[in-house]
């Protein structure tokens, strides 16, 4: 019987494997922040490593000893584990030290890491310790890392409980993912197939030692809540509870996929850039059924990195902003964000200003500029680099600019002020004081994303043409 | 307060009467049975009936109330009630008797039922009682009734609950919903905003009176269960776990809304009509991502009457019925029909086979004449009764007809055997004794909705043309 557990494990987790696209990617929509890729350097991996996250508990050694085990099926594949110590128990300590030597005895390379939590309020410990975890994994990965958790059945079972508490909706209710993207690599959860009393049937069976998490009987936790007051009595009536709620996880995960499939396609009808934003086109929104509008919208606020909204937030967005009279400025406060109407398009504006520049800022040849850190920057990688030695390039906002200063873009005929351009050019209030100018040898050359400026007799042959874009958020 | 909650579901419930459609339709994809519409010829309701679906239980006594005093703002409504009496419980009777004195106290209109119902096993117990009471509802419908149940926030909770013991995934997660059509008119559940405290609370206040099904404390019945064992235990740890029950049910019907709208605009691009059957072009669903493939194959399944299929049947439809090599006569056995692939589209098809006839059926001025009742039938709506007495019109199977009869339809230059015609029009094997061919006069003059023979100069101005289309389940 085990060994049939064995079997069906390394089928399904190289199946898993196998469906996992080449290179990972958080997400398409977005650019990432800084301090994820762009000025990520770490060495790429060639052959993948399944780094199993291990607590100690039963799931995690359990999947360890099947890892193991695949792995003499599977040699292309290296196995290792990674514990990390949340100092949130005083036994924390001595599960480091039962991981350590559990992989000793296994002959896995062992990563231990150590993460200072915070205590704030009872209820958000799980999520920050989860979080700290997670990064924790983040920083110890190499490209195209593979981390695996436990997770089994009856994990699935308490998140769809605790998305029903929630009412998320069938976005909450898509639960644990056996695969997701995640960081320069991918999350695998290979036991979601198993329940709770295989795992542990698999663990006798093979007189696996393993470790209490004592907070695991807290239920002051709503998660040990569900799990030792609400699942059992559900699994004693219908045993095959926890499978029949696995099969709901999945088919809320396909229905998204589907959902997010129409909604990029939708996009593609309503979105126009805007400078270096995604605005939605109030006129094309207006065209779709209102579940459809909304899941535009919805699809929209996520890969511009908000949370999704509350239905009600949708309402007053579309009904309150969208549809308001012509004369006024309507605005929904969002968490971080407030989202505006200006001409007819609705722009996602973050609460917190870009830091504006003393002087001018000078290149000097970097791949990356940044005028504010993780938030405003200059993708200088199209240019070479050498061009910094011939001409000083530097990036200034209009207050840098001389205020009197004409402009003459490509394609026009008359030099106008800047402050008549950026109107010309829709940018809306908000977004003028950050508008990136270009200077080359003191010369404005370029806004970034609006205009080129044509080039004078004098300096045709002299100013290099640089293909700059902006990046924002 | 409770004058707050009279003024709450006033408002609430006409809200969702405004919102009705003015037309009830069961379903635009296909039609109706004829026992349902085709030939109903009840009387047509002017200022629609508000009936509710009085049990004598707390629910549906606090619904009859709160509606006797919505008529007094809203006097153009009337206001019913209807109690069916299954005969499963010894009490049944005593029921329909309080049902009826609280009525007349109540000077409201009383309708009771009776209907006997089976007892098979004990599991379909409560879904044998559900499906006759609804269908002695709808035989006591005039056009354009509403009828009310007392169905409120913590039966919805019950309702997901028991969806994900199903694992039925957002379909089911899409609950109890607020307003449906029914028959000829609609279902209402204005109740679904409160929750089930509340309404005690309001029957007490009043010091109305009800009764307590004794069955309701059976926790045999799953749903019984779900109340005693499981409700109480997660809405006492999160009060308000029933309202977000019921946000995730509505989150689950916007979202299958847009799935169906999804559906119904990628079935116009794959649905080929071949004679009155909806195929599928298997082509055109494999340049479908998978989930949007499944989502039309689903709703496909579905507005031809079948249950949805199960994601396993799905993959099998796919991948070894659709894909299957090109000799091959693949299909997939459903509850009561199979699926099936003949030149390139997929087919339903009734295992029950249509009933031949014995001879010939004169048609004798009626809008619809069934050939086998409730399953196939054409539908003469569009032509003059008057012609019956002008001419002898039959339908009629192939088998009665000369096997040596050659055909000439019309828009071909050379008469072909109907033998060859069925072929040449691709009617798959199956289908090929259930084509209805009309003799006018002895004459054949059509194959309904493959061709029509051209009039030979002796009859030209003698046969009267008939639109005629063909109903087949």
């Amino acid at each position: 019987m085990h060994n049939k557990m064995e079997a069906k494990f390394n089928l399904h987790l190289k199946a898993l494997l196998d469906l996992l696209p080449e290179n990972a990617s958080v997400s398409e929509h977005f650019p990432v922040s800084s301090s994820e890729t762009l000025l990520s350097e770490k060495p790429v991996n060639e052959t993948p490593r399944l780094v199993v996250a291990l607590s100690g508990g039963v799931d995690s050694v359990v999947l360890l000893h099947l890892l193991v085990n695949f792995k003499k099926c599977h040699p292309a594949y290296s196995v290792i584990a990674h514990n990390v110590n949340h100092g949130l128990s005083d036994n924390a300590d001595h599960w480091g030290i039962f991981c350590a030597e559990l992989c000793q005895k296994l002959k896995v390379p062992f990563i231990s890491s150590t993460v200072k939590i915070e205590k704030k309020s009872r209820s958000s410990l799980e999520a920050l310790a989860r979080d700290a975890r997670y990064q924790c994994f983040k920083d110890n990965m190499l490209e195209n890392d593979i981390i695996l958790t436990g997770h089994h059945q009856d994990d699935q079972l308490e998140t769809l409980l605790l998305a029903l508490k929630r009412g998320s909706g069938s976005t909450g209710l898509q639960g644990i993912r056996s695969t997701q993207p995640f960081f320069n690599g991918h999350l695998v959860r290979p036991l979601l197939i198993f329940s709770r009393q295989a795992l542990t049937d698999y663990a006798e069976f093979y007189q696996l030692q393993w470790i209490e998490d004592e907070s695991n009987q807290d239920i002051d936790f709503d998660r040990n809540f569900i799990r030792h007051q609400i699942s059992p009595l559900l699994i004693q009536r219908w045993p095959a509870m926890a499978q029949s709620a696995s099969r709901t996880a999945q088919l809320c995960q396909d229905q998204q996929t589907l959902l997010n499939e129409v909604a990029q396609q939708d996009l593609g009808q309503c979105m126009v850039k805007r400078l270096s934003c995604q605005t939605l086109d109030i006129a094309s929104l207006a065209a779709f059924s209102s579940v459809r509008r909304n899941n535009v919208i919805r699809f929209w606020l996520k890969s511009n990195g908000l949370q999704y909204p509350s239905s009600k937030q949708l309402t007053i967005l579309w009904q309150e902003v969208a549809l308001a009279d012509a004369d006024k400025q309507p605005k929904l406060q969002l968490e971080s964000n407030t989202i505006c109407r200006y001409q007819e398009a609705l722009y996602i504006v973050p609460i917190q200003s870009i830091k504006t520049l003393e002087e001018p800022l000078t290149w000097s040849g970097e791949s990356f500029l940044w005028l504010d850190k993780d938030r405003l920057g200059v993708d200088f990688s199209q240019v070479d680099p050498a061009v910094a030695k011939q001409h000083q390039i530097q990036c200034c906002f209009r207050q840098h600019l001389d205020a009197k200063l004409m402009c003459l873009p490509e394609g026009r005929n008359k030099t106008r002020s800047i402050k008549k351009l950026l109107h010309e050019y829709q940018v809306p209030p908000w977004l003028r004081d950050q508008v990136v100018f270009i200077l080359v040898d003191n010369r404005l050359i370029e806004a970034i994303g609006l205009w080129r400026c044509q080039p004078n007799a004098s300096n045709v042959s002299n100013i290099p043409i640089m293909d700059l874009s902006l990046y924002s958020r």
